[in-house]
C-alpha cells in the first residue's frame, strides 16, 4: 500500500487540537473521515508529526499515512483539501517509502509565534496573535533570545505533566521581528524538537524580560534551576503556528 | 452636549452589516448597547460615514455621536473598546465641533480589496479575502484600472436595488498590489465616493478582464453603457475593508 506524506495548514481557532481524543473536534478526526469518505468508507489512520494543542495554528504540519491506491498527486491533494472542512487547507501530497514516519523521523521543526502589541487590539487577529498591550524593551528581549540557542537542559521551560524524560533539546534559531506596520512581533524558534507548551512558555518569558520584570540575562539561570516557576507565564495559544517541520 | 467622533475597527464576519436592522447583530447596535450602559441607561444614537454589508470588514470606519459628559479622550476610548465586543475596536475618539456629521461631511473614501490567490486557498484569509484560483495576467488588470480614475457615471458598477439617482462619481487612486509572499492581491480604491456594492463589482470584472474573459479595455465601455449587465460579477464581501474616511 503507497504511503503519502502530506503538509497541511489549519486555522486551530476551533479545534480541540491536532489530536483525536473523546472531548472535541480535531483535525486528526476530519481529515480521517475525508480520507475515510474517499476509501470507500474503510478507516485510515493519519499520524502526525506531533499534536498542537487547542487553538494553536499550523501553516506547515506533516502527516502521513497510507492509502490502498496510487493515485494521480495533485488529484490526491485537491480532493484531500476540498473534501476537508474550510479551516484545513492540504498544501501539498508526494508518495514516500513506507518506511516514512511524520512524527519519529522529523529532525527538526519550526514554530512562529506573533504578539499583537498594536493599540487597540486589532479585531483581525484576536484568533491569530496574542495581545500584549505593555510596554516591551525589545532590545532586552533580542538579547535574551541569543541565550537559547544551542543544547540545554530545558526543564524549566516545559510545561508540569510532561511525560517525557529527556527535556535536553537543541535550539538553532531564537529571532524575533517586527511586522510592516509596527504593530506585531513575530518570533520564529527552529530546534531539534520542543517540550510540552515550551514555545509558549519561552514567549511568556522574553515578554517578562522585554516588560523589565526580569533581567535581560536572565535565561542562564533559569535554564539552570531546571524549575518551571523560575520562567515566565504560559503565553496564549492563538498566537502559535507550527510552521514547517524538516526530515533527512 | 459634547460631539464626538471615532474611528473604529471592526471584523464583518459576524455581523449582519454595520447599520441597526430589525435581524441580526450589527455594529451599530453593539455600539449604542455599550454606550447606552456607559450613559446610565441612556440611549445614544451614533453615526456612521455609511453602512457596510454582512461580511464587509472596517479599519477605518468613521462615527459620530453626542455624548453628556466631556470626558478624558483616552479613558472614554479604553471603555469604548474594551466594553463592545472583542471584534469591534476602538481606535480614537476626539471632540468636533457639534456640526460635524460623520455621513454628511465625508469628502472621500478609501477601500481596499483582498485577493487570495494562492494554492490552495489559505485557512487563516478564509473570513479576510476573498478566493480567485484561476489564472490572472496581472499586466491587463494594472492597465484596466487606470480606466477607472476620474469622474464617470458608474451606473454599469453600481448593484440594483440602489436608491440613489445621482451615479456620477470621482475615482482618485485605483491600484493594486501583491503581498510579500505573492499569494494575496491588494487592490486599494480612493474616490469621493463609491455606490452600492460598487467596489465588489469593480473588483469582480477586473479579475474577469486578467482571466482573459474580458478585454484589458473593456472598461471605458462598460462605463459608457450605463449597465450592470456589462461588468464582471459582484466580488465576495469578505475581501472588502473600509479604510479610511476623509473629512475637509
Amino acid at each position: 500500500m503507497p504511503r503519502y506524506k502530506a503538509i497541511i495548514a489549519y486555522d486551530g481557532t476551533n479545534f480541540n487540537g491536532f489530536q483525536a481524543q473523546p472531548n472535541g473536534r480535531t483535525v486528526q478526526e476530519e481529515i480521517e473521515k475525508t480520507l475515510k469518505k474517499m476509501n470507500n468508507g474503510q478507516t485510515i489512520t493519519i499520524f502526525g508529526s506531533g499534536r498542537t494543542d487547542a487553538g494553536v495554528h499550523a501553516s506547515g504540519q506533516v502527516i502521513h499515512f497510507d492509502y490502498p491506491e496510487k493515485r494521480d498527486l495533485e488529484k490526491m491533494r485537491f480532493a484531500l483539501d476540498t473534501q476537508t472542512p474550510e479551516d484545513i487547507a492540504v498544501k501539498s501530497v508526494e508518495v514516500v517509502p513506507d518506511t516514512f514516519h511524520a512524527r519519529y523521523h522529523a529532525i527538526g521543526k519550526t514554530y512562529e509565534f506573533r504578539v499583537d502589541i498594536g493599540k487597540p487590539r486589532s479585531p483581525f487577529r484576536r484568533f491569530y496573535a496574542s495581545y500584549y498591550p505593555y510596554p516591551l524593551d525589545l532590545g532586552k528581549i533580542e538579547s535574551a533570545l541569543k541565550d537559547l540557542l544551542g543544547t540545554h537542559d530545558f526543564t524549566s521551560f516545559c510545561a508540569s505533566g510532561s511525560s517525557v524524560d529527556d527535556k535536553i533539546r537543541t535550539i538553532h534559531e531564537a529571532s524575533m521581528r517586527v511586522n510592516e506596520t509596527g504593530d506585531e512581533l513575530i518570533f520564529t524558534f527552529k530546534g531539534d524538537g520542543f517540550l510540552y507548551k515550551m514555545i509558549r512558555i519561552l514567549v511568556g518569558t522574553l515578554l517578562k524580560i522585554g516588560n523589565n520584570r526580569l533581567e535581560a540575562d536572565a535565561i542562564p539561570e533559569i535554564i539552570a534551576g531546571k524549575d518551571r516557576n523560575l520562567a515566565g507565564p504560559t503565553a496564549h495559544p492563538e498566537g502559535l503556528y507550527l510552521v514547517e517541520v524538516s526530515y533527512d
